[in-house]
């Protein structure tokens, strides 16, 4: 048996716990030593269940715990600039969650942070992983399907989240819209240079109210000529939305929805199938797996994380932009954007 | 059997032939009964082929035939407007191909020589009859979706026109994407407010040379709230890509391409179908049935055309202010355009 | 334009009217002169309808008539046998709907005849020219799924006939099996040696009442080894459910359903589509025009008929051995059922 | 926390490990102990894998264990029996791969020896507890598809196994359609009464040579009228084809094969999409977990297994009717095979 790489984790909610369960179940290479939780209840239910030794309740002593390698920082979003400030500082390999911050001068000096360090840093846009999101990527690349021309993002949520949360989120253009711009350039292999929003409230009033919108269309016009177009809706009825289509010179490859059985009825009605995955963590499972494999392979191997900083910098810059787009209505070049 | 409405052609080229074998042989009411055009030769086959009595060179010569009620004017599109006032003078009623003009003006004047005459005008939307279409627009009116919020249209062409024909077609928004236009103001049934267009040239430069483009993305606002986007190519290597979607706050309604055939190969590679058909005259072979059925039934019954000459004109507004958006890069409401 | 075929059709019920209008309307090497029918208001309409000259009352008028050169039978199955022997007699060319006869005897007179003559008979196995089925036949025959191990085929109807019909109809193998034994045949290209039919009453008592069943599993073992299975239903609630598989060694080729639309709708409950289409006369419209076709242009090409003498006598005698292995609950070789 | 139940594992091989890793790191109410391997190395392997604290070499030992509740047989089928009567003995509730054994006489004294002992047994029928097939069987037991007319089960592997395994198999109706045999009883919740099977060696000679066959359709007659049928290959090279259909008075429920993921490529030749997944291991991933979840809480809550002794008893009669009516050619009913 090869080495392992020896883990904390700091933040033990909903993700917090889809990590722990992942590193310490179903990765042969990693060990989960300890977890840091404000809230120490959920730090040691979390302990409990996935089996991890040490339970801190600041996240500083897990950072001077000497044995731990990497962190993987799922507390909330506002913390995770001076987390990953703070690790880097103790020589900690980091997995965070998205975003960043939303702050861009925040986010340059946790990525500098992690440059002056020289550890590894790899930000949670956990859709590259999925099998089929990857498989069209992997065909993109190969040029199976030519020149890319065109690139269609369909992502719907089944519920809007609570409205305390939606006031802080920074708005759907950075909460929602923003693993969109990463699948965007994730698949296309080049970068958007423009973005134009167009946005409604058209699911709940009280989005609206606090200043935010639940429905939006954005083009994308990217360096290599591509033109491409996300929607997105924070309530589908029928379940959480998730589709990709590029469109190229010789072809032209998507991915549909998966179900949670592949059961078909036939009646006097009509033909009947499954709606797809309810959200996330059911649509995303062997997602979140692949990417806490690849944080962990990449240290094991020292490569490159398969999403850098870079990569986590760059979906906030057109969150912005696309906000920018949407409240002045016309086209925002990522240039316009600045710390 | 019931009365039977009269009828005359006037131009012989494709889809002269297409509605001429269809009023022959496929609707019961109708009576073909002469044919026009400038080059005898097309007049003199399509009479044979689909049994029609009478040939005429001059369209005005068949616009003199008393026997006749209804003409079907499939000419060359910078014909339409003045054939329509002809007809309309001549108390025919009137079945043209889209669109109507290019010039507003001119599209102005043919729809008030309608109006005056009192005879009906039908314009050729022929994809409003799509059986799958047309499910969908009675899917979206009968409330099952709940109110709609995002419409999705794609719309890609085998292979671009000859580049003789692409230098006169008015370009992509006039001649393709005007399809989508009526199409999303068919299924939303709410008018477009404001388009935002982005294009490019990525099938062929001979296009760019002729100052079109092959490839595009338009935004669309409507007055209901709807937020639109249409993507459009002159080029699908894999065949006529004809996909509509609404969503609503209770579901969503989408059509698929349809094929020649439902074999399913599976092998060693992956499982395998059909390609879409290949292109109009395949694909809506029904939808150009159902077209001239409707039209010959509003004249028994005396009603409303199904696609007015208002539903004629609408689409090239939206082409011109698609257009002006394109070349301004910015935002452009249809109130900007008049003729 | 080349040469036509003068066709007169015998018979002016539901299917002759299908055959008519294609006649008349969509093969263009057609030219449908007369109608025979014993009951002369059914063969004056179909004569309107179809723009027929020529009504009579008596099929041996028909048969007279030097203008024709090939008919189109479509009487009842009782009078098939003799009328292709007086059809032979006349020399005319004979497309006889299925089954030539129930009795095979009279079908072996029948073949006999229209050797004599020298004559060419084609038998209304209609599905052969559906495009699915075609396809997968060619696929099959192309060795694109290697050696055919296992033949699947499901038929389904929506609605069982009415019970007089039942009771005259020769039972369910000879009446609607006889399809799929045809396709099997077609599919597969070898012969059939053994059958075993189980079968039971599920769907109506009247039709057990009347000696008949409505639902059956038929097995057959090939020639060349493969093992295919027919299941089949006298009532579907879902429409006509018509689907074939054949497994090989290097594949597998099925057809799924064919449906009005393409339209697919997602709701809280689940994803919906249309039902397969209705019957046969709305599934196998495309394949009830290229069977004319196919007659037409062995006529004028003078080839063998797609579907010979042979090809209609064969699945009678499978009828009846499925009938026996039922009857007696054994496996029963097609070489014990002899006229 | 609720209460655990303590449990060992007989057997390391590649089902064991699947169960091991399921019960030590997927179910929540399970505590896995201890692993026992006639080869101690397989033991020591799964034991670091899935930190199980204690190895034994003999089984005796284990089941000497006092902590331990509950034992998961997963060595040699020709063990299983033997091994049920001792862990009844020694008072362990017991899980057992299926099959229990080949010999009728041989079950029965296992089944006595769990009955004396008033242990649980669960037989491991894991396709029951896949979620398509779950689905499928709640909607026929709902009614939703009426009365069941039809069954058809598909179930063909992706590679034969090595001959020296099918040499001991039992043959294919013992080895591969005794999961279709009860996958049909579980569907239809009815016992089959008489089967017909024909089979033929179509994959590879070299299983003719040892006596088996490779390619078989069997026909089911079930107590209540349904008629069923079941195809079975050794190869199909598209990868695992694991399909199931119920067709009824009201409707129909089928199950379509499950995939890596849901990429579709259109290209110049067609529209392309993933194999299912290739084997029993990747398909029925979930259903492995649920099946053992299923047996640690009917432990926990004092209930009947989900798949019992006689569960794992008939599909074995069923398959040596399968076996003597294909060696006879001929129907057999089940109660002509007695121990």
């Amino acid at each position: 048996m090869g080495r392992k790489v020896n883990l904390g984790i700091i933040g033990a909610g909903r993700i917090g716990r889809v990590h722990a369960e992942h590193l310490a179940f179903r990765i042969r290479e990693a060990e989960l030593l300890a977890v840091a939780d404000v809230f120490p209840p959920a730090a040691e239910k979390l302990a409990v269940d996935f089996r991890v030794e040490t339970v801190y309740e600041d996240h500083r002593q897990l950072l001077r715990d000497d044995r731990i390698e990497a962190v993987v920082i799922c507390s909330s979003t506002d913390t995770h600039a001076q987390m990953i400030e703070e690790a880097a500082a103790a020589g900690k390999h980091i997995f965070c969650e998205k975003p960043i911050a939303l702050d861009l001068a925040e986010i340059d000096r946790a990525l500098e942070a992690v440059e002056r360090a020289g550890v590894k840093l790899q930000v949670g846009f956990n859709r590259r992983f999925d099998p089929s999101f990857r498989r069209v990527r992997e065909i993109v690349a190969s040029g199976k399907i030519g020149t890319p021309h065109i690139l269609r993002i369909t992502s719907r949520d089944p519920e809007p989240p609570p409205i305390e949360y939606v006031k802080v989120s920074g708005g759907i253009f950075l909460d929602m819209t923003i693993h969109d711009f990463d699948m965007a350039r994730y698949l296309i292999g080049s970068e958007v240079e423009e973005v134009y929003a167009v946005g409604n409230v058209l699911v709940d009033p009280a989005i609206g109210e606090v200043g935010d919108i639940d429905t939006a269309v954005v083009t994308l016009r990217f360096a290599n000529g591509v033109l491409g177009v996300i929607d997105n809706s924070r309530k589908a009825v029928y379940g959480y939305d998730q589709r990709v289509e590029v469109f190229g010179s010789a072809g032209m490859a998507l991915v549909t929805n998966r179900t949670p059985d592949n059961a078909i009825v036939s009646d006097a009605e009509g033909v009947h199938a499954a709606k797809p995955l309810y959200f996330f963590v059911e649509r995303y499972t062997e997602a979140y797996v692949e990417e806490m494999q690849a944080f962990v392979r990449c240290i094991l191997e020292d490569t490159l994380p398969p999403v850098t900083g870079i990569d986590g910098r760059i979906p906030v810059v057109m969150g912005y932009a696309a906000r920018k787009s949407y409240e002045e209505n016309r086209p925002v070049r990522l240039e316009e954007i600045s710390s």
